[in-house]
């Protein structure tokens, strides 16, 4: 019992740890929100690509083929921001639990950037098809936003992952958009849509929707403007119009002449939403450098409080050797023993009481505001699950395991994620009572 | 673009991280079960000296004055292991998000073993109430239990969360039959219970059984089995006829006689909880160090997979300086270009997509059996929350709170979790509303 005296010590060191790993944690969401602003440049150049080569491409090689070098130069360029950035990503001490799933993530990415080469030497020798392209490049993207997904889901700032779920899922719905743009090109180019290709634009179309409402819900108030202004520029309109073109078309007939217009028209909204993503990641970098001035300053000010603690004049030594590290035997000879109320002077054991609690109580209502704003991607994650689930149980396709849950979701009138939690319980009691 | 031909070599890198993050994330948690079997040893002393500080302050100072002085003693030397423990838990090193949780509960444990010496004045010289210690004692065990409720929150691991699940459960429903051993023992040593007393009494009894129902669903087979053994000794059913005794005596009035029996056949069962506590932590101890063994293994056979691919002959040089963390600059002069498909091979480029596939799908996959095992803590935490709200908001006590949700819950034949999740919504809307 000979260290029991030193517990004031250790209840302060343990405060302050918690403190060092609040601020630690700030910090490297500043990196991750790096990595996310890389990723959202990255994202940005792969998408004018695809739709580039998808234009390229359906036109037998006749169009784009001069854009297409300068597209797969800012690409490569922005993969090499990309990777410098990650150069500032330590993976040796970079290792805690939650990084596991990030550097696998990294891994998927490196190497899908790696397999770009040969779909781009494909796409030269036109020996891919544009709904190969797509794939190519969308899985690449895929990945990506996985990264950016992981990122919300494991920030442990709840105002930080909040910007993190509006940002999740305004890329998310500008990667539908960038997707729906390589289809119209394609088509028009093509000079006609088939019903597939309809049906899969509709799912593209109503699958935005439901990304950007989620964005919305946890946009900053500016973002939020700029965002709401695209709705009014004329680029929305004409669009909404050549939709309606594509998909209304009775014999599935397109004007080939329409190709470059829808092109020119989809990448100004996708620009636009791009100005959003720019204007929400110097939200989140403000954001996490505010967070850490304040954590750096709540650290210094307890370090301070716990200092003036130690040397306010006290009945015992007890706090003599408060913020001193020492051997632990300073005062092993003067044991007070388990009744002793000598060393705890009441005053000085309530400011400290009031600062552990204090920290205990911020903690629980993050922890508790966290929860609140990952909800939106705990719907995500059960969709998703209910999706993979259904692929393999009725061998279905991932576009056709999402639209079965939404006709199931429509026929009941009740929300997707509800239909997707129930398809998971019902696998579940299905394994069960095999 | 001149990094581009090491792309393969950061994907091994980051694939070798990712395996090395799940590797540390073990060890840790090994580091965490030897701090849980701590705090379930110390809180099992601490509920012993509640009982028996609660029979000599109900009975006036005139019994176990004897035992006292020893539970105490056991109590300090299992403080002082927990203790010990401590310092293999490292606050600079151990620092990464998940533990600012773990080192501010730390902090107000460690401040509330220092608290018990005045406690403990208070009930060698009997000014304190039997309430009150049991307040005091189970403030500082409810704080040792909220520690196990992070292990088992923050576990990466699933069936390691599992583990951690049942055994938090196992914990909290001893507890409550530890607060149930020191208020029959109060009622039987003063020799009467009065309504809000008896009140106590059921609610104590009923959120045992919840707590051990959720242990069961969690727990091994070999626990299970240990505490499905329990229902069948003398002591449970002796037990059960001393609370009918203490809650049916239409007087309030309780036999003195029997303050021995119950402090002795509840120390029975409890000490039966105890054992299947230890081989609940036995398990965990083992599966840790299984799993680190696994993981070890498998890291190695990576590293050989990856080495082997590295030194199998290949068309260029991008192989060459796989594993080979150089300065880069290598092959700079030498760019293939982003069309360049003679430096991926094929068969070596597809081993390589296997294994980071095969990292990729096994971490989704433990994150959804994650989230299952987190679903027991996720219906605490909302109730907890519900609770907290009610007791802001309606100015009502801890016990209230909860009896108020309890009884919603059974007059609308509703599950407790969705009438306090109804409970938080409704909260939320008047916040907005107003």
């Amino acid at each position: 019992m000979g260290q029991y005296e030193r517990g004031e010590w250790k209840v302060a060191d343990y405060l302050i740890a918690s403190k060092k790993c609040d601020l630690l944690s700030l910090e490297q969401l500043l990196h991750m929100g790096k990595l996310v602003v890389c990723i959202s440049n990255l994202v940005h150049v792969l998408q004018r690509e695809r739709g580039a080569s998808n234009i390229f491409v359906g036109s037998g090689g006749t169009r784009f083929a001069d854009q297409l070098p300068q597209r797969v130069e800012e690409s490569c360029a922005m993969a090499e921001q990309f990777r410098a950035c990650l150069e500032g990503i330590d993976t040796q001490t970079g290792c805690h639990p939650g990084s596991s799933r990030l550097f696998s993530g990294l891994a998927y990415v490196i190497q899908g950037l790696d397999e770009l080469k040969r779909v781009r030497s494909d796409i030269l020798s036109l020996r891919i098809s544009p709904e190969a392209i797509i794939d190519g490049y969308s899985e690449l993207i895929r990945g990506l936003l996985a990264v950016v997904f992981d990122a919300a889901d494991s920030a442990a700032d709840p105002d930080i992952s909040r910007i993190l779920v509006a940002m999740f899922h305004l890329m998310q719905g500008k990667e539908l958009a960038g997707q729906e743009r390589a289809l119209g090109a394609a088509g028009f180019a093509r000079g006609s849509f088939d019903n597939g290709q309809r049906e899969r634009f509709r799912h593209l179309i109503e699958s935005q929707e439901r990304y950007f409402q989620i964005f919305a819900t946890f946009a900053n108030p500016e973002s939020l403007a700029l965002w709401q202004a695209i709705t009014t520029e004329p680029c929305t309109a004409e669009l909404e119009r050549l939709r309606r073109v594509a998909l209304a078309a009775a014999d599935g007939r397109a004007d080939t002449a329409l190709s470059d217009t829808w092109y020119d028209e989809s990448t100004r909204r996708i620009d636009l939403f791009k100005e959003v993503e720019d204007r929400l990641e110097a939200h989140l970098t403000t954001l996490c450098e505010q967070k850490i001035a304040d954590a750096r300053a709540d650290l210094d000010s307890h370090c301070d409080q716990l200092q003036a603690l130690a040397q306010q004049p006290t009945e015992c030594g007890a706090f003599a050797i408060f913020l001193n590290s020492g051997d632990g035997d300073a005062e092993a000879g003067n044991d007070p023993g388990p009744y002793s109320t000598e060393c705890a002077s009441p005053q000085l054991g309530r400011s400290l009481i009031d600062l552990v609690q204090s920290q205990s109580v911020r903690l629980q209502a993050m922890s508790e505001e966290l929860n609140e704003a990952r909800t939106a991607l705990t719907e995500r994650k059960v969709i998703e699950k209910a999706k993979g689930l259904i692929m393999k149980h009725r061998q279905m396709s991932e576009e056709d395991a999402f639209r079965f849950m939404r006709e199931v979701a429509m026929s009941q009138q009740r929300k997707l994620v509800d239909v997707a939690s129930d398809t998971i319980n019902m696998v579940e009691l299905f394994k069960k009572t095999r």
